[in-house]
């Protein structure tokens, strides 16, 4: 123990710390500070250990200032600078995407087309002409289109960073610097950054970049989604105290508990990594199906999105899919699909799984997930708009469309196999009560999510209304923390293992025990395997994640007892914060 | 009973009735359609009875089209047409202005600041000068205006309305049309619109005008806010079925249950309005201070925003501030003001209320209240973003100074006089103990507003750090319903009659009991008298509103003993909806 190292700590340590105030571990008014100073505390996304040196991301490149015009007859020199430069980024980027495979290539290769694309050559080459120095032009060029793609919002919004990236590529390559972004290490090291860019994550070698630390970014970031693709060990949102850390440094990673120990014992250090890579070795013999030591059983379903990722997902362990994002098939939809043809793509889906179990989930459309056909424009808080099931409710037609469709390609199905379909964002009996009459007289089986504090709240009465439900945890702790998900400052409140998130789990459960109605859980917790096993003693019966981490979760339940479980929920109930919740949950079974 | 009256019903009434799915008394699955043909049930938002005939807002004129360019030589007798219809409208709302008093004067002079606007007249004046038309030249310079508001977002966003209304009654102005908005009643009517702009509710004769009912708007809308000021019996969100209802035909308003009947016996109607004005009379006798039948005391408070309204609420009956909102003293600040400037605002509010209690809650800025020196620009959604005290999370110094202004400024006070301060948005047991460490080193009494779910839900972890709660239904209810207060769309689900939001407060009581720690109620819902008596049962102590809203809320707990209070929390809080909640808990007292 030693006094906490975080550099802004503005009352001498007199109270509570105010940088590290999300690290609940940290220091309490009572006990002054209890952080040590050799461990870093962030949220761990992506389980495994590595020991390893730290190795900083390179850092963007200066944004370069107006400068001197160019001469007129220098134009034409200037944007083939600019456009050697450009090719050789698109080049290196476009060998990477080679390598990368699955989601990481795909968002690799937009990220070439960016650098590829004609409008912003054209824009740059628009500056040269009125006599801007290449690097400039650049800037300028880049920023109109980061304009545009703010205004679009949305998921345009987010491809501002892969701009970004772009720009900074294109500007270190003109003025003949290193590029930003990956450094080159030629063994493996433990990459620390602000935050990742796409383009970096996606050429990730994870032979040599052995885990990814963050200051930034939550564990639903960009990041974290890559990570977790990879495999690879994984903490984000650690706070500025990182930067303490040098490159060179060795430090060890724990990418489950989320910490990052410094001055550690080389030999313990070891130890660790190799009872990690047990445990992975025993993620990689886990066959399914899913029970506790003692023969609960607890279903594994795939998270899916596409008739692509469906057949992907249904050569995993996965019993089936608990979670079908019929949404994502429309985002660039201008308009909506024909029954026929969404009956189509639903039939592909149910196809890949056979007999097994599909839960579908009707159209979540507002907020992150803009659709052209059923959004409305321009809400001050889309989060809190009118989006889910509420879409439907001046439209019911977009509703019952998709029920017809979903039903018609349920037809093709094995006798016997189970088709579920819910609705997003159910806040009352009442809504419920509407969704189930729809689902029923299309001989649908009628579900909700529970996302929505109040439907948690109220679970006993909207239970009787349906078959089955599924709580979506990262919508749930974004609005019982009243932290928006994707808002990067405020990461250290959107973590599942906040308590009132999981007495709110609780409550669904002891409603679903009451009524008889199967509970289960689809957000990001049910990839977590400490805390599939809290889920599991709180009641849950089924855990949807993508189908590439239903392994761990089904190795850690393998290796405790129901009653462990239960222990486990317990302790993490009655904890203060979400970390203590954890390593309460932890202790409660000697770990 | 006779089928549901919306035109929009698409089953054929065989489901839940689409339209008026928000009406949780209307109808239902198992049910059919229990609407009446003589009832439109909306939010009753400002009680008291009204029986009249009906008149509609006139319409706003239809916007022109471009239509042929003027001549050169007419420019300057077509901008003389403008500013002459613009004066004349400038002067009849400005004499409305001077009979109107209070907020809604405030309104309506702000408004009259628009028509006068020399920005907005020049801008005319450049339309006109390129040969537009008047009529065209204002609809043009006037969007350009509601482009920049909107993009200013928050209150800024809210002002577009008035800007439209200005716009509207210069059109009608330069056509020799009627001015859009109020009719020229003489008779007492009911006043039905689809919503109200400031402009119409600031002037309105409530001798004429008995009561208010629009179609849109909530709670929280502007016409419920100003018909509260009034103190006219108000219903709004009534959904289109309103339209249903021509100019003339006779009907029955009844503002606390949200009612508007139809084909009411005369007789009955007459009665239900001496009843209620026999009520206003108990109303208006009553002097405090609070306390049910049987003498149980409730301690009623106000809300207040400034040093102004603190000495108009003083005069009340109001036993001290119960929310005194501090940043909205801030909202035009460029720059933080400094700890002395803080802190003779602060004491005026002081001196306002003598040897009185206040509680200070610290600044709230973020989300709808944009403060310039604290709040983060361009967040995805503001409502749950880096607000209230997660404001300070970065930058402690905004809270410290607040904190010496507020200690500095009770010095002042007489002995004895409590000085409570509070931070919003406290979400974690964390929050709380560092924010109640810096009021007690300043030796201020420190408390919370629980308007977070999380912070009701862990409210027995909470409380133990603090020496008083308060409950702030507004956000409380936006949050746990997850929708959004200030959009219309969703104004059936913001509703704090809602069961889930009734058990927030539920858990948040037990915690206050459990650890001897007052809990307060500072939302609209303290406002509602019927909701008023709810609370108390629940083991509210304190509730805090507008002062003119106390004496209907003091009167209305004189008749009931404080079972009856527990009675009706117990019914409403097994309710399946809003309504229900509503009904059931009169039910249970008898009503």
């Amino acid at each position: 123990m030693s006094e906490c190292q975080c550099r802004k700590c503005p009352n001498g340590f007199d109270s509570v710390c105010w940088v590290d105030w999300g690290r609940e571990n940290l220091c309490t008014a009572t006990e002054r500070h209890t952080v040590t100073n050799d461990s870093i505390q962030g949220t761990g996304v992506v389980p495994g250990v590595a020991y390893a040196p730290a190795v900083w991301v390179r850092p963007r490149p200066e944004l370069p200032e107006a400068g001197e015009p160019i001469a007129e007859d220098a134009i034409d020199a200037e944007y083939a600078r600019f456009e050697k430069a450009a090719d050789t980024v698109a080049e290196r980027l476009g060998a990477r995407a080679q390598e990368a495979v699955g989601e990481a290539g795909e968002v690799l290769k937009a990220t070439v087309g960016m650098v590829r694309d004609r409008g912003w050559r054209k824009a740059v080459k628009k500056n040269v002409r009125s006599l801007q120095r290449a690097e400039f032009a650049v800037v300028n060029a880049t920023d109109k289109f980061i304009d545009m793609f703010e205004k679009a919002g949305g998921l345009m919004l987010e491809r501002t960073t892969d701009l970004k990236d772009v720009r900074d590529r294109v500007i270190a390559e003109l003025r003949g610097e290193e590029e930003p972004g990956l450094p080159n290490a030629h063994e493996p090291s433990v990459l620390f950054a602000d935050d990742l860019a796409p383009a970096d994550t996606a050429g990730l070698d994870t032979e040599i970049f052995t885990a990814l630390v963050t200051e930034l970014g939550g564990p639903t970031s960009h990041t974290a989604i890559i990570a977790r693709q990879l495999g690879v060990p994984c903490v984000v949102a650690t706070g500025t105290s990182l930067r303490d850390i040098p490159s060179g440094e060795k430090v060890l990673v724990d990418g489950a508990s989320g910490t990052i120990s410094r001055d550690v014992d080389e030999a313990k250090a070891r130890a660790a990594v190799a009872e990690s890579a047990e445990r992975e070795k025993l993620i990689a013999q886990w066959e399914g199906p899913a029970a506790t030591r003692d023969g609960h059983r607890m279903q594994l379903l795939a998270n899916v999105a596409d008739p692509k990722a469906a057949r992907a997902s249904a050569k995993s362990q996965a019993e089936g899919v608990g979670l079908y994002r019929t949404e994502l098939n429309f985002l660039s939809a201008a308009k909506e699909p024909a029954v026929d043809e969404q009956a189509e793509i639903y039939r592909q889906v149910f196809e890949a799984f056979g007999d097994r179990k599909v839960v579908v989930r009707t159209l979540d459309a507002g907020s992150d997930k803009p659709i052209a056909y059923a959004t409305l424009q321009e809400e001050e808080n889309p989060a809190l708009g009118v989006r889910g099931l509420r879409i439907a409710r001046n439209n019911e037609g977009l509703m019952t469309r998709q029920l017809d469709a979903i039903a018609q390609a349920a037809e093709s199905r094995p006798e016997g196999a189970q088709t579920w379909v819910m609705a997003p964002m159910v806040a009352t009996r009442k809504e419920a009560t509407w969704f189930a009459g729809l689902c029923r007289e299309r001989g649908l089986t009628a579900g909700a999510m529970i996302e929505v504090p109040a439907a948690a709240l109220l679970a006993d009465t909207i239970m009787p209304e349906l078959d089955f439900v599924s709580i979506g945890t990262n919508d749930l702790t974004q609005y019982a923390m009243a932290a928006d998900r994707l808002s990067p400052q405020l990461a250290y409140l959107t973590d599942p293992w906040q308590p009132a998130v999981l007495r709110l789990i609780q409550m669904t459960c002891e409603a679903g025990k009451r009524h008889d109605v199967p509970v289960g859980v689809c957000g990001e917790a049910a990839a977590d395997p400490w805390l599939a096993c809290v889920l599991t003693g709180l009641g849950v019966s089924s855990l949807s994640a993508a189908a590439n981490a239903l392994p761990a979760v089904g190795a850690q339940l393998a290796e405790l007892d129901l009653d462990d479980c239960r222990a486990m929920a317990e302790a993490a109930l009655s904890a203060a914060g979400a970390t203590e919740s954890r390593e309460q949950a932890l202790a409660a079974i000697g770990r």
